[in-house]
């Protein structure tokens, strides 16, 4: 799934100041420390103190334990007394994945590796909370630096906006970026509107009755249905939703019966729906069981679903959008720069921040494959340009300053 | 459909009895003069006629104009006072076909024809009635001939029944053959049980939402709804009836849309069920509604339909067929002789007779493809061997003489 | 299908310059007199022939005849004796639908009617033709104003670029217009990239081999093949295309068999193809066929499928359709405004031009609930509000201002 | 599966001759000797060691380790030097299923159980070689007595077959019996022509292309392809067989994926067939694979398809047929008595020995409620009536008179 675009040709950082090129080894430090040490969702224990230490360290207020391993860091600036809160956002959790890269910074945890980039995430977030607390002067109003656990499930954005972190003071608007192997280094996929899908899941159990594989009329053959469910599945997409809308239903697994002669009493099927319009919140729960049930009232079969709605589809405000593009516009002067299609049917659960207050989730290129960086998010072998780690640190910057001052 | 059993060789009429050889002009004579004069069903106004006026001719007792435009004529044995009452049906209708033969007894009725030999069975009957009333002494009880209208439908043997023509004398047994093509001549099917099937019909329309074929989410697309109904109906034979039972279900057309692009708001279906087996009186109605209810269900569509159950299937006493294999096995001779495997899923309204009363339908092979006789029935070309004629004479005399003495 | 967007409140000509306004009379006497004179594809005689008489009246130099019933009229500005060349297009074609409006200029041609608003695109190309060329001194360059035939079916685009249309002098970049009675009057509907889709069109006979309805194994059931092909045709849309992609495959039209009891030896079919994504060409094609040769072969069916591209999708150049865009937004000042998501799965064949050279098509919204005139486009009631004659000349002018000076 | 026939009433053994009644002690003895000591296929060498133990002690001359574990016993009549050969097949082996019952004889073998009546026929097997052998006056030519291995798969009769068993003295005909819970005590199913069907397997990976759920587009689904499969499998017995053919094709296991949002690379499916007809044979294995292969190609999917014919279809011959029936309609005088309704689609290996020389496979009830010995075959609580045993060996008693007399 590496990227398409055209390599955008030597990239460097002559637009990124000099005081945040000089957080380099810094940023690199940090995050081969925290890829060395991936934790699972809610078992960000280490890297939760890590953070908390270099925040105690560097004097900024910080509240940590936030749904469980969450940390919100508040620096305030002093052109204003009072003003506008901008909140940054980073993702803290690892996979549960073994890694396959012999680097000198190789997880050092069995079977758990930062294969998605959140220890650059957290680096960035880092970088960005040391620069605005030594440089306090050059902003009014508040940044508020929420490090949030278990992205990748069970979700940790959704307990942290309960658990109040866009209050006290109030969040105006919220910005966050992702590292994306989809998109080479030096370009930023920006976008207003649907940016990432909603992901929500399903497993069903299609009820019928067994029997012997020779005797069918005294059997109610879940295969049969199961297989009529895949196929009327299909017509959601391809006949219900609206073209110019995109949605996905995926049947990922499908499991009935053990011998060759003998009619298999239930069927397991487990799957996926990814859609961008908000307004479809609950239609395909609808739709999906509404096809369930007539297929298997056709048949005399039951049925029994359980639906979970995951995450809802990345939005970004449009007026925020403009200015996390304008800004990268300004950091990123490659030919290829702002990659507008950079829309993803993967889901993010920054999308429960986005559902709060305005805000802008971006894409900070890091495929470098030159430097044969180009394996895709959650590949064993993911690894990413830290040449990307500065360019967000200036990206979150210039936010700060042009959407508080 | 012509058969595929090999040919009997040389058939002759050594096994049947002078006195009946000696109808076969007059067999032929009459048959003629009906498949010149073919009537369409509940319209058998001359043939009704030609058989009163023979009947009446013969000093034979009869009652005609039941359900409209049938016969049934009464003779009594003069062995015994009273006794037995045997029925024997022939059917007198024709088809609404344009005889494609160059006969000198050619189809006079512009577009009906006689295709189906219900004339030779009419003749067979005239034949045996004849016979019968020639010969009263041999034989003790009543022989009842029915010549019933409408058989190709809508079915005359129901308004037969229901106006009383097995009661006052009642039927202890009934027998009727059927001149058949599928078999070569010098052959009889018979069999114990299912001979022939029910057949039942349907018509249904699935009832969508119409709409332009590039905005489909604003529709209910009744083609999607209809393919998936043809689909789940191949369950039913081939999952819900026993794999030793014999079932048909076909959708026989298909009709929906009109245009390239503008979705289908209704598409509608026609087709036919068969079987043998009489506990599935019902189950297939059942079972077709179920399958188009819930699929309709699965995509927010409805339906209306129409189910005809029109003949039940053609089931042999086992008695009954014993005594017709038996008589048969006497009058034909040859290497194929008696034919048990010749069940057909075609049908036949004989079955609302067998219903009432034990019985036995059987084939009588007419096909002889060395004089060029053998097009299958309803076939513009159909025509068959008269030398079946006297053949169906004696094994219906000898039923007689069998059941009744 | 009329527009969900919000009533845009009272529109106003405040921003059309005075000297078009001034124009309103002429444009609505042209516009009505067209329309009492539809004509269909390559069919346009009159309309031709009214054009060329006021462009002569005008002074205006220009060519008949191409491809047919096409005119292209050139102006040269005055301002350089060279620069560059801006094409205009208008559509001049009728539908075949009988009018059922009840307007003192309703259509004087039984069962034709300019039901899609060709004839105000004519108006407001004349209207633009009139102006530019009494303001030659105003602009530099050149202006190609192209009356097209047939944009209804089977297309004038075309041919009048292989006529060379867009030669001689060389046009740098075309615009285009369609009154829209899916968006309100006061907005107008354009963004960069797709805009309309590519429309294709397939029909298919699937050859099976009949038989009586009872006999289903001596048979290749025509209508179980077509129905698991309009199956499997839901998985293009569904599987095949990237979700972030737009398409639409249809089967409009399914037709096979005649009686209950015969199953059918063949089905026909129709259907329709659309999308956005010009990647996309011969995808779909190869696709269908794909499923149709695979599940033919599954059953011992054949097939006879006959496949036609035929627009191409409309895809408007980022450049000008900024243009457009901020050319748009100043003469049209309500609160709706500017409509980016004005995407429809609809086609057009302004895309040839588009494929020849950079441009822009847009929406001028049309509708106006307030006078009744809101009926969607294809209606026999179909009207629209004239106020958007006068706006559709002031866009095109200030397009030919800003792109050529 | 228990049988839906009346209760025959009181069975008794009046028409089983003295000298065999007096045989049931030991019957029941070996019987329940063997049920303590089941073996599975090719592995009966304490059954086999047994039977020929007991053979030796009776003076009869066979031959052991015929197809590994199989024995034949050669039993010559004193009526004529010379003259037919009549076999009499049995099969010994057990099942892999863990016995349930708690009787005195229960299995010693843990995991292993005479759940199929095996053990009984090996021990009428038994009895029968003992009654021929002390009654060798009464009976002229020769009995072969086949003891084979393996019947419940992978097959002992083709090996046996094929090691010559019906050779030297060549086998004119042969017999065999079933015990048989779906029918009561009391009770034998017998019939010409089809008893029980052919049984082929097959097992077949769909080959598709994995990856992420949310990315349909750069995969092949392999479970869509799975139910297009399952799908269009139902139109082999639905319009493919003849509806007076009985058929089934059953897909009893289908397995693919793993993950909700994992798209499936493969999908595997097991599966059944099952006929009576003969001509059948290669049938099922084309149509199956030409609907996969189809499928596939529909969308660009490839398969790996394994067919396996296991056993041919147990067909009687009429005349042998008809000699069991004369037979057993002396022995069994219950009032239902003879059922010839009594195919089955399961499938026996006698087949092999009845395509090489005409004969009879029968079915002895073995069900008695009272006794609450009516569990079906294969299930952990299976027993049968002992009673049947000595009614078995008096029918296969009369069957040698019968025959070879």
């Amino acid at each position: 799934m590496v990227s398409t675009f055209p390599n955008p040709g030597a990239v460097d950082l002559s637009h990124v100041r000099l005081s945040i090129r000089a957080l380099q080894t810094q940023l690199v430090e940090w995050r081969r420390w925290l890829h060395q040490k991936p934790e699972l969702g809610f078992q960000e224990k280490l890297t939760s103190e890590f953070i908390s230490h270099k925040l105690q360290e560097w004097g900024i207020e910080h509240q940590t334990n936030i749904a469980q391993t969450g940390i919100v860091a508040i620096i305030k600036g002093n052109k204003l007394s009072s003003g506008k809160v901008l909140a940054i956002r980073a993702d803290m959790d690892a996979l549960p994945i073994q890694e396959l890269n012999q680097v000198p910074y190789c997880s050092q945890h069995d079977g758990v590796m930062h294969a998605c980039g959140h220890d650059g995430h957290t680096a960035i977030a880092l970088g960005t909370a040391y620069y605005l607390q030594q440089h306090r002067d050059d902003f009014a109003g508040t940044v508020k630096i929420i490090f949030q656990p278990a992205e990748e499930g069970p979700g940790g954005a959704k307990p942290m906006v309960e658990a109040g972190v866009l209050k006290n003071p109030d969040v105006d608007a919220i910005i966050g970026l992702h590292l994306w192997n989809n998109l080479p280094l030096g370009t930023v996929g920006v976008r207003a509107g649907a940016l990432m899908a909603a992901v929500e899941l399903f497993q069903c159990t299609i009820l019928g009755k067994g029997g012997h594989g020779a005797i069918p009329h005294q059997t109610v053959d879940s295969i049969v249905v199961a297989a009529q469910i895949v196929n009327a599945l299909q017509t959601i997409v391809a006949r219900n939703v609206n073209p110019i809308d995109s949605a996905v239903v995926t049947v990922g697994a499908l499991h009935a019966g053990t011998a060759h002669n003998v009619i298999a009493d239930t069927a397991n099927m487990k799957g996926t729906v990814r859609y961008f319009n908000p307004a479809f919140q609950g239609y395909f729960h609808q739709r999906i069981e509404q096809i369930i049930a007539g297929v298997c009232q056709s048949h005399g079969a039951s049925y029994d679903l359980e639906y979970i709605s995951l995450y809802p589809p990345v939005i970004n405000d449009a007026g925020m959008a403009e200015l996390v593009r304008s800004v990268a516009a300004e950091v990123i002067e490659t030919p290829v720069g702002i990659v507008p299609e950079c829309q993803t049917m993967g889901g993010e659960d920054m999308s429960f921040f986005l559902q709060e207050v305005p805000g802008c989730y971006f894409f900070l290129g890091s495929a470098n494959p030159d430097k044969d960086l180009a394996y895709p998010h959650h590949h064993p072998r993911f690894d990413f340009d830290e040449t990307a780690l500065p360019m967000g640190v200036e990206i979150f910057i210039r936010c700060v300053e042009k959407f508080l001052n």
